[in-house]
């Protein structure tokens, strides 16, 4: 071994070694009351991150069936909906909802950028037709965090209902499910939650629940009414078909270790690595690609000239031992991208700033060495 | 400790040790080349398991998701299909298939009973308009395991296309998916793969991509084609959201206990576990619920009169560690199942007979103590 593996992704993130721990435990049958005591303890513990009293349902799929499952259960072919997009992930809601026959009011801002509430106010007013607007979190293509609260008062003035994708945002930069109004919320499991991938968590409003009765659109793995039905069943606590065992099991140690910390400590562990990772891209001459809100949860940077961006990622993964993320899409060599998430701490940071110098600097590009690190320190030594 | 827990369900199964250690690896990111590689691996060795060269699709989900990407990947509103029911996992097919606004034609046999192929070609012969067979290899609520190889001949002989259920038996008992011509075929994870649920995985001969091509139900989550696109890619392997990277990892080590073992020794294996229980079951004068071709999976006993059912499943597994299943729906109180699949071996039915012995004997049931394990045993030894 010359370096240890670090996952500096957007998701997955690296796992605490107790969550890990629990994945060794022999499995349990999902029709037992020891697993239903456990089920009922994660969604009590997802709703105290989700910040909510509203329902919450556990599907067993990826963050994007968490998406799938909010278009099929409020949506009716031929419906407008208002997507606001920032990038990738603000698109795959277009993509899903037209798969689906639905019309779509796209609003797409330069990547980079930040969706306008005031536009969202705009288009709303001139399409009073939408029934449902889909928006993000935290985009993490583009390394953008969205104003939801501001989208969330805008939206409940008008009859349609939110959906907020908080796949990589929520547990780790707030999300106040009822108090900024967001109706419906999807979170992943191998983002702020720390857990491998395979579960979605989504909250649902009375406002939410009454569209959802008029949705028109066939189901049936992703019925929320099937999933809410078993869930407050007779025998309490149930699902419709065999959940995850082993990731809820994770996803229980997951909760502890989450409320251990608490949600204010956790939130500004995540806005200080990020100012940090900013403040050293910056020292070391780089640009950073969000124009918009830079996200808590990964910043995007510009891979500058004479650098190879793609030979940089390979070198900090495959020599250096730290995984980070190219860019996506359009943006493939023109960003890499540092995710600072869920189980990273202060000097993980600082670790992926000291591989990035190394990188640059075999490369040939021009710097200060230290001076990364440097920024990095400064920022982290000055946090409350 | 006074025993230790064993699961004898038809799923989730006991996990071997070296696949839950599998699970405490530190996590990888799905968008590498080691991920690749494990994914590559596993779709050649679910391919060997599943008997095919067809393509194989995984998906994050339950079994469920799996059936549910059948019915929307090859049906279209308003045709008709086929469903070959013993039982309440063939039913399901029907609650998919109705959900999607397809026509069904539903042959259901008295439960118990298995599916006569003869049947089914009879009502492929009175209504040519079937698109799609659905079937159950192996129907876990009752017990009876149903001959695909018969029902796989009659439907090759028609434009239909055959769909199998199996989810519980594949890797247990025998499916031979190109040789008894079975289109689509859906394996779970936590029943012969012996991991935690969570991975559905799929089989798409050419005639099922034929009739694919003309589906015209929406689907985003469950596209075939999506993911057969990501699969076959540029980037080889990739999948077109984040894959479950823990279970595929623990398939990964599954794999290789499987193919260590053999298919041939695991499926007379499991033949002999399941003919041991009968046997046992019925020299304690108790009868077996399957009147069709017993299953090599699980098996379904009556509960005798003046003993109570649900008493001798919880005093099974609360007093004697050994989880057994109930009965579903109508048959809750009427019969317990004993499941002999996946991590289980010859001692382990023997604890399991013995553990059943004597929640019997404490009801005051009146049978000769050791005879269950007796005859358990002869059918063990007995066996080549």
């Amino acid at each position: 071994m010359n370096f240890k593996k670090r996952l500096m992704t957007p998701g997955p993130t690296d796992i605490p070694p107790s969550v890990l721990a629990e994945a060794c435990k022999p499995i349990i049958h999902h029709r037992t009351p020891q697993f239903r005591k456990i089920l009922t303890e994660v969604v009590a513990g997802l709703k105290r991150v989700f910040q909510t009293n509203n329902d919450l349902l556990i599907f067993p799929a990826a963050g994007t069936g968490g998406m799938e499952s909010a278009v099929v259960n409020l949506c009716s072919p031929g419906d407008t909906i208002l997507t606001a997009s920032c990038g990738n992930f603000g698109n795959r809601w277009t993509a899903i909802a037209k798969a689906y026959g639905i019309s779509v009011e796209h609003y797409e801002v330069e990547w980079g950028g930040e969706s306008d509430p005031q536009e969202i106010k705009k288009r709303l007013a001139a399409h009073p037709e939408i029934k449902v607007v889909f928006t993000t979190l935290s985009e993490t293509s583009t390394g953008v965090d969205l104003d939801i609260s501001a989208i969330g008062n805008i939206v409940a003035q008008t009859p349609a209902v939110l959906v907020v994708d908080a796949i990589s945002g929520m547990g780790a930069t707030p999300m106040k499910t009822d108090e900024w109004k967001a109706d419906v919320v999807i979170a992943g499991a191998q983002k702020g939650f720390m857990i491998p991938p395979g579960l979605a968590g989504v909250t649902i409003s009375s406002r939410a629940w009454e569209l959802a009765k008029t949705s028109k659109i066939p189901k049936y793995y992703f019925s929320w009414e099937k999933a809410h039905k078993a869930m407050t069943a007779e025998a309490l606590a149930n699902t419709p078909y065999t959940p995850s065992v082993s990731l809820i099991m994770q996803m229980a140690e997951s909760l502890r270790l989450i409320e251990e910390e608490g949600m204010e400590n956790i939130w500004k562990r995540h806005a200080r690595m990020a100012q940090s990772v900013r403040s050293a891209m910056e020292a070391l001459g780089l640009k950073l690609f969000a124009t918009g809100r830079p996200s808590n949860v990964v910043t995007s940077v510009c891979v500058p000239e004479g650098v190879d961006g793609i030979k940089l990622f390979k070198t900090v993964r495959d020599t250096y031992g730290i995984t980070l993320a190219g860019g996506q899409g359009k943006l493939k060599d023109r960003i890499f991208r540092v995710g600072h998430l869920g189980y990273a701490d202060d000097w993980d940071v600082v670790a992926a700033v000291a591989a990035i110098e190394r990188a640059l600097n075999e490369q040939g590009y021009v710097m200060e060495i230290g001076a990364g690190v440097t920024a990095a320190e400064k920022v982290l030594f000055a946090a409350e």
